[in-house]
């Protein structure tokens, strides 16, 4: 009961005031709040709790009114290369030196620098629409990506990824640390982009550039993104080339820290996981590229059990094809129950975790999103939960890992910002996308084969 | 070119005309019609073809102008339980035994008729949603289920499902097969439904019941929905109880016929899918909830090779926990990459004719559906293609495959009939059904533990 000295208190107003929502917090609880609210202002969270007492205490200049819907803290996917949408469907169903050598490579040497952001924007419009709300993304001209990400108001560690061959961005992998210092001075202490290092992986560098790679980050204090033991090719190419396996370089090279993010880590020995583990580096698991591809599947509970951190990542649009993270923390689940024969493994509150929390902590932004938590950068979705395949409401945490969609995202805020509301893009021209994306596909079918264009039917 | 001749020609009136799609017909050349249109009179369709030479010959009282969207079949869900779709959400992450006695079993004690009801109802606004126009269900009530799904206007084969133990509907499997047999007569050359018959599995029904039920089948030509070869320990116990695997108790007792659908066969040997493949029956592949169980991977491309008819299910609403066929079918063709280590394993194409024509096929329904073509009932869906996850608008078969969801689908036809308009149901009353699925779930919680609802947060 209010008493009536409490009611006279004046409410302090916020920007925003989220009202009747189911608050799935993730915090170090993982608090639920039935019938909950959250008053935001400037960006942050001010606070967070049951209706009556946020309301009591809070009034907003903006309200959004919730019907149960599910608040919860943005998606966060570890590992992908965003630009690659521009090139989605185009090889699909075939071996890797295949895809490589006769689709994606040839694809991303015909692409301008006005194609690779066409991609991009078409992965943040998906990323947006579909609940994520932060992401680590190493491809090439991250520096100029950057702004693109930036306008549509999405957190972002971006790193360019480079090889010992020259890349569409840099002749070589010493411009493209040189570039990398640029980035991460122009972008020191932005609110949304953290700029950090894309060394490729261990089989595509010397061990010269992976050394200064690490140096780098030592300096500057910057992420390194790297991909690492995806395939058993992988492995056996980086002990050609360096006679070790790719997470033993990585060690030697000083890449092994908590700064690291391993995209894969699909072959991996016991013995390694605990190196891992013990460097305290994370993991980011791409469980649809990883089957797509034939990869294998990442040990991920022997890796969780070993004390490694484990995130999810979608990968690039081209070996998925898509950027929905409730798909992919789905087939988290699902895949690792397969793997182990054991339907109690990665239940469905681990694979929340790790696509929020766990995720932040990868890369180094826990104290500012991850959960929703009084302090931290208001970066959260909303879940429509009126909708068959989320009925009836039995249980939230089973409902958002084995049932949501990314299409039941009906709200997303980024720092307190407006991002998407019910299928409408605030940041983002959608109808002048679409028409950069199909001329963009027009000009990119001159570069690759594309078999499954057959002559048009003849009219009858 | 048209001549002025040909121009005079009066156009015949039809009920509907499909304008401006691109047309994914899955016949048998898969042919593709860009800039397509299809007229469709008395629930049929009648023509197919280029807009041009169809908008020459017919006019529609009723007209769709697509931007390009994909028009395509129906997808068909060959083995589902969807009045579980009441329970959904209540059980994950846990082994077979605690599930099946400490909650799916206690649930299905608990639930009356109207709740069976409730379930079935949400299942089919979700089909509907997400593009499912024709399923094969085995559980309980179907005759009574039968008129609820007529009524949502959804194409379905039906069957009770009867153990040697009771059921909730029928006190044994004789009192079953005797309302199977009124089932089939009361339901003679329905429309939408066909009636069928669902013995469970070799391991809960003796050798009697499963003769008897091959002895009904020959009577009377209808199709057998059965468990077959799901988990190793299905296997054990079919050895125990009659000495013989379950596929070789199905050959003996007469069920291994073109007439029957075996759902799983996740543990069956080579020798088994040759003697599946040489009676022509087919097998439902449900690859999300055999990852879920942890059941395992069934050796798909290995049954294909060996002969076998290979089709789609998602399983029911507590092992999946969806009922979007288009997850479903991306799971197949991902899944089967992973386990046979092999990248070019089930194509997408594989994966879309396994969803319709091959599923039509197995129902013995491809004279009427499956597929877009002149003389079948007019059974399609519409795919949104101007979404960022589809676009650039690259390679049809591999966006359907890749990087659709049910979510896409903004409109569902079934017989001509339209049961579904971006977000908006015709034959079902939403609202109604959520306040139904929100009583029947405060009931069915007093009958199973619910470990995740925690007491309230005390207001601060």
């Amino acid at each position: 009961m209010t008493t009536p000295d409490q009611r006279k208190q004046p409410k302090t107003t916020v920007d925003l005031v989220v009202d009747g929502a189911t608050i799935v917090t993730m915090d170090p609880q993982n608090r639920v709040i039935t019938h909950g609210a959250m008053a935001v202002d400037h960006g942050g969270i001010l606070a967070i709790g049951p209706r009556d007492s946020i309301l009591d205490s809070y009034t907003g200049k903006d309200w959004l009114s919730l019907d149960g819907d599910i608040v919860m803290p943005g998606l966060i996917n570890c590992h992908t290369h965003i630009p690659m949408a521009v090139m989605r469907g185009v090889a699909d169903d075939m071996a890797l030196g295949k895809w490589l050598f006769e689709y994606v490579f040839p694809a991303e040497n015909s692409l301008t620098l006005d194609r690779f952001q066409t991609g991009a924007e078409i992965s943040l419009a998906e990323m947006i629409a579909s609940g994520t709300t932060c992401f680590a993304d190493m491809y090439y001209f991250q520096h100029e990506l950057a702004h693109v990400v930036a306008r549509a108001g999405v957190r972002a560690v971006l790193a360019a990824s480079y090889k010992d061959l020259p890349s569409p961005d840099f002749p070589s992998a010493d411009a493209a640390l040189e570039g990398a210092r640029r980035f991460i001075m122009d972008f020191h202490g932005h609110e949304l982009i953290t700029p950090a290092l894309g060394p490729h992986s261990t089989y595509t560098l010397a061990s010269e550039p992976l050394r200064k790679t690490a140096a780098l980050a030592e300096e500057t204090g910057a992420l390194v993104l790297v991909h690492a033991s995806e395939t058993s090719g992988e492995v056996k190419m980086a002990m050609e080339k360096h006679g070790a396996s790719p997470i033993e370089v990585l060690r030697r090279t000083g890449l092994l820290t908590p700064q690291s993010v391993l995209a894969h880590c699909v072959k991996v020995t016991q013995a390694e996981m605990e190196t891992i583990a013990a460097a305290g580096a994370s993991v980011a698991h791409c469980p649809d590229s990883n089957m797509k591809l034939a990869s294998g599947i990442a040990p991920v509970t022997a890796m969780k059990r070993a004390g490694v951190r484990v995130v999810i990542g979608t990968d690039g649009p081209v070996s998925n094809n898509d950027q929905d993270m409730f798909a992919e923390l789905r087939s988290a689940a699902l895949v690792a129950k397969a793997a182990d024969e054991d339907p109690e493994a990665l239940p469905a509150m681990d694979v929340l975790r790790m696509a929020t929390i766990e995720a932040a902590r990868a890369l180094h932004m826990d104290s500012r999103t991850g959960s929703l938590e009084p302090g931290k950068r208001a970066d959260f979705i909303v879940v429509d939960i009126h909708r068959p395949h989320l009925q009836p409401f039995t249980n939230v945490f089973s409902h958002l890992a084995y049932s949501a969609r990314g299409s039941d995202v009906s709200f997303t805020f980024v720092n307190g910002r407006r991002l998407y509301e019910r299928g409408e893009f605030r940041t983002i021209d959608w109808e002048r996308l679409e028409a950069r994306a199909k001329t963009a596909w027009a000009d990119l079918k001159k570069a690759i084969p594309v078999p499954w264009e057959k002559p048009p039917a003849t009219p009858a």
